[in-house]
């Protein structure tokens, strides 16, 4: 793999370098836990060929067309899907080959670490992928994806998956994956509970959400009660398809616990159309509480995934529709936010809550102190665009002090890129172990304390956490 | 001290942690000046034994219940005292036997760090704490507790602290204070005059807590001007016994400097009780102009720890009082808070108001363009949750450009965890170094002028700018 | 140049440091690109000498008085113009002396690097300044600054400064601009369009800007149209001087994109000064929407500096008048406040659109983001307070991972302190081949990369960004 340095993301100094080495052989080889992500369970459920390289790597990566896309390239040429549902007559070929043309773009970035990891590490590429290569190695990887070691199921077992989350909405029928548990396949891929599209009363066709969740759950959901019901009802479904977690991605991290009365009427309103947009943040809120409560109950975990706005641009919303790069984080609130929901479960032990935030400023000033003291908290990895070794290594020296390791949950890749799983898993391996090595090394960690530590990291906290 | 590098906290490369050891050397043994922080005045003035283990190291120190709390243990099990004043029939060997099998949540935490210190360097404890060795440390400490040498008194003059504040509510008697002077023992512990539970409309008992103040002052606090007089008349009785600060734990960091007969109107409201919250937050934000004009006459330094929410889980504070771990940081706004005390008074060079800060996005915007700019502020060190290496660091990193090194005021331990004083001061001595010895091996110091500034960092900095 | 470290802000490895060292090696003689500061025209125009060195280097630099009057000193001692147009009495060499004998205030500056490689590399000062040897270094400043070589044309070469841009107010009739291309002179020195005089309906005189304004450009500014001629012949008048940008220094980040009749009839109220607060605003953030459409005509790259509370003492203003040092940053929101200006033209890659912050919470939350997708958006490197070594190096930590490099514009010293420029770009160039080799040694940038990035960033970048 000589396009990889063997020990990238390591400290410098030599006697602390071979500190962060050992660690890492010790976790390297370790089973991947991947709690949290979006991969698509049809791939596994169909098992069919990668359509191509482009296909892989750059259309759908957001990471990779928004780089592109911030010095001029049209989302067009790089044949992302318009919103319309068409896609530019353009060549898989060609857009690889624009997308080798700009590699340079991506120095500096996850992407590239990511991106170069899969190339050698699954392909064989033994070169940085340039415009004047770009032919070769496209033929190079569409040869692999033809065969049958890199359909879904051998890349997932190559990978040393020892279990997966997808991300379901609370009206998905699952039925890809009761076609992967039809098919009797070993791999371990979940599903999670994500009820946004019922939840928010400003989502898309809320109301008809909610109706085909009271369809499919056999509950009245035109009633507050029977709305709750349907929820209890989808989340057991979707536990009887290895869920262990249900998933929340709010605009803010606001949460209310109301009267019960006033909850159902926020929930007329929002079935009626007629939420103020205040209203709506109260009832989302309301909604993470009754969530928490529910999961008290049924023992999902539950995620929050706070401070994205979505869809910044309406040029490129109107063109290319939701999920184009276009989403960018805001100042997020914890303190306060929270403080509902706390009050009401926050002490409970056999709750887990796990905070996410795309906002580092809260890390150590809010995430780490509330972590830190509620037995049902517990930090989520850095997330999105802080999913990346300068973002790790602040997320560990920003939160450790106040909350310790044992409050975080290991790594999520939170990815749709599936051959990036690896990488990305090797990625925060690294990282750990080198901020372990940095501890040992100012005297504030023993080395005999490191090897656990560094298991649980890469492995135990995930697994524990998210009780796989 | 097999417990404890020798060369912990410096940094790695070998000369430069030459560099910052020989720095540290040269501090490492001057004597402490605590200027801020909440030792019980008792303990000195009767000079008792401590009580054990568990109530020395745990039951009262929030950082290590805390994070043991946020793993699932009990409050109750810990010993910690309910807000009824009971407190669980728990042996304290049993607390001990607890809390040394939860030892490795602390890992990479300055408690660990501040628990190893006072552990190997004040009671010779040899192996890191564990289930296993639990029972032999603590009769080790036990023992060694019922000695002479470890009565409070003793552990002063041990720890070579030269200086030592206390803080104290405006309505306190001082009694402990004028039993330690009239006890004719030579440590200087002195006092600190906070007057929160007077100046905050909010607080509990506020208008008793005048009528009180004004009995102790002899003066009319009915009125306005015999409120002022009053505070001004307290603030000699602490001088009196030593003090040179005040200090303001508001939850914001807002200053008003409203015209005499607004804030007299104020004054009447909070005495009846009719504030709202905005005009109790104007009166405690006047307030503070009023202290600071006030410290222009009598000399006082004025201290401001803004933006922590105390208190936060309903559910702890009902069960378990104040002070429970559940203060968490918010954030915190300087630039316009401040504007009115420092258009009233900001020009001064004689007088000093310190600034602390539990959000460390204000550290390069706020705080330190503030402080390198207007005569009467300084930086306090970095507080709290901040108080720790990695926090240490960051702070020199994010205000040094801008504010210089005079204008911060060298280190507070705020602590309530005796044995912890001299491993706190420490850290920070050993930080500061490892700073200076990176500046200088980056071409930023000269070497010659290094050694005088890491004297001022661990001992003249705090002298001057408290008076002491 | 005893006084200066020839690694200085390299890093500390040996291996990593000779990397570091030889990307320097590559960049540290080109030509240095100056797209924004503030150094005064008259100076090329008149090539007169400068004073004398108190008022090179102390009474105008901001970043020297202001830390000088934080500790006591008062400005009127330092020669600072008060605001009614007097100086105090106060000769030179006293003010030379007072500055040396506070210069250890300095350290651990960005301040002191400058001024030791000013008074190094500039005046072959061989000696860190001090209360001792000041009036030596005074007399061999003064001595220097007689001779011919020590004129601004002079120094303007010798600095080799390929191109430089002032920064002129849009009713500036560009005299001194004028000047210096009628010498003949070879230098380029360009200027740049601030019309923050004629936009910003509170600042002082704003209708009499606007009538001078349209009397310069023949236009009848009484109107909403002509005002907008108004600006677009001002524009062309300006890029007849060089110019390839304009500049504008809100309060905040907030645009606008408002119906025309809605942006007239706020126009019309600014001119009769009825603007309230809200709508004053409302009128400079619709103006920078209008301003990014000119841009798409003429070509003029569009730079935002948001976020200072300028004159912060109204002690300080009313006494000194502005630009005394009492600047204070404030959080700054971009997410929301860019998104009418974004939805109107954000995806337009002809245009160009340089964000500044002095709020380096929004570096990796907000900036890196918007600039990682927008095709119009870049980067102004670190600003202001920020524009230190730990402030650079946190740029680049916290924005290219998510930006990467080509979303950025190399270095602007945005300086009035013209002997600082050398050293400033210096810092850069160091930090910068600093942060490629950490890169490198780390296995993040193959070594084959970096010597093209570090010419971009020190060269190629600031070139391409500001179309010199």
């Amino acid at each position: 793999m000589a396009i990889l340095d063997d020990n990238r993301l390591f400290p410098i100094e030599p006697s602390v370098r071979a500190q962060a080495r050992a660690l890492y052989d010790g976790v390297r080889d370790l089973p991947i836990i991947s709690p949290h992500g979006h991969t698509d369970p049809r791939w596994f459920a169909e098992n069919a060929s990668f359509a191509n390289p482009s296909a892989l790597f750059v259309t759908p990566d957001h990471y990779v067309f928004r780089m592109l896309h911030s010095q001029g390239v049209s989302l067009d040429a790089l044949g992302v899907p318009r919103a319309d549902g068409t896609v530019s007559d353009v060549d898989p070929r060609d857009v690889w080959q624009l997308f080798a043309s700009h590699y340079h773009l991506l120095r500096g970035t996850p992407s590239r670490l990511w991106l170069d990891h899969a190339f050698a590490s699954v392909f064989d590429v033994q070169e940085r992928l340039s415009a004047s290569n770009a032919g070769a190695i496209y033929e190079q990887i569409d040869a692999a994806l033809q065969t049958d070691a890199f359909r879904p199921r051998a890349l997932f077992e190559r990978f040393n998956i020892e279990a997966i989350s997808t991300t379901e909405s609370a009206i998905d029928d699952l039925k890809w994956h009761r076609m992967i548990r039809d098919s009797g396949w070993s791999g371990r891929v979940i599903t999670a509970y994500r009820p946004d599209a019922v939840i928010d009363p400003e989502f898309a066709g809320f109301a008809d959400n909610v109706a085909l969740m009271g369809q499919m759950a056999g509950e009245d959901t035109g009633t507050w009660t029977g709305y709750l019901a349907a929820h209890r009802n989808r989340r057991e479904y979707f536990k009887s398809f290895g869920a262990t977690s249900t998933d929340h991605g709010h605009p803010t991290a606001r949460t209310e616990d109301l009267p019960q009365d006033v909850a159902a009427t926020l929930f007329d309103k929002a079935l009626q159309g007629t939420c103020t947009a205040q209203e709506a943040d109260a009832f989302r809120g309301h909604m993470l509480t009754e969530m928490a409560r529910m999961s008290l109950d049924d023992g999902l975990v539950l995620q929050i995934h706070p401070g994205s706005f979505r869809n910044h641009s309406d040029h490129v919303l109107a063109g290319f529709g939701r999920d184009k790069g276009y989403d960018i984080p805001t100042r997020t609130d914890y303190v306060r936010a929270l403080k509902p929901l706390l009050d009401a479960v926050g002490h409970r032990a056999d709750l887990t809550v796990i905070l996410f935030t795309l906002d580092e400023s809260a890390y150590a000033r809010e995430l780490a102190p509330l972590a830190g003291v509620y037995p049902c908290l517990r930090l989520g990895p850095p997330w999105w665009f802080h999913d990346s070794p300068e973002g790790m290594m602040r997320f560990r020296q920003m939160t450790t002090e106040t909350a310790g390791f044992y409050n975080t949950v290991g790594f999520n890749d939170d990815t749709r890129a599936f051959c990036s799983i690896p990488a990305r898993h090797d990625v925060a391996r690294r990282v750990d172990c080198a901020f372990l090595a940095n501890l040992i090394a100012t005297g504030r960690l023993d080395a005999d304390e490191a090897p656990e530590l560094a298991h649980d990291l890469a492995y135990g906290l995930a697994k524990r956490a998210y009780r796989l």
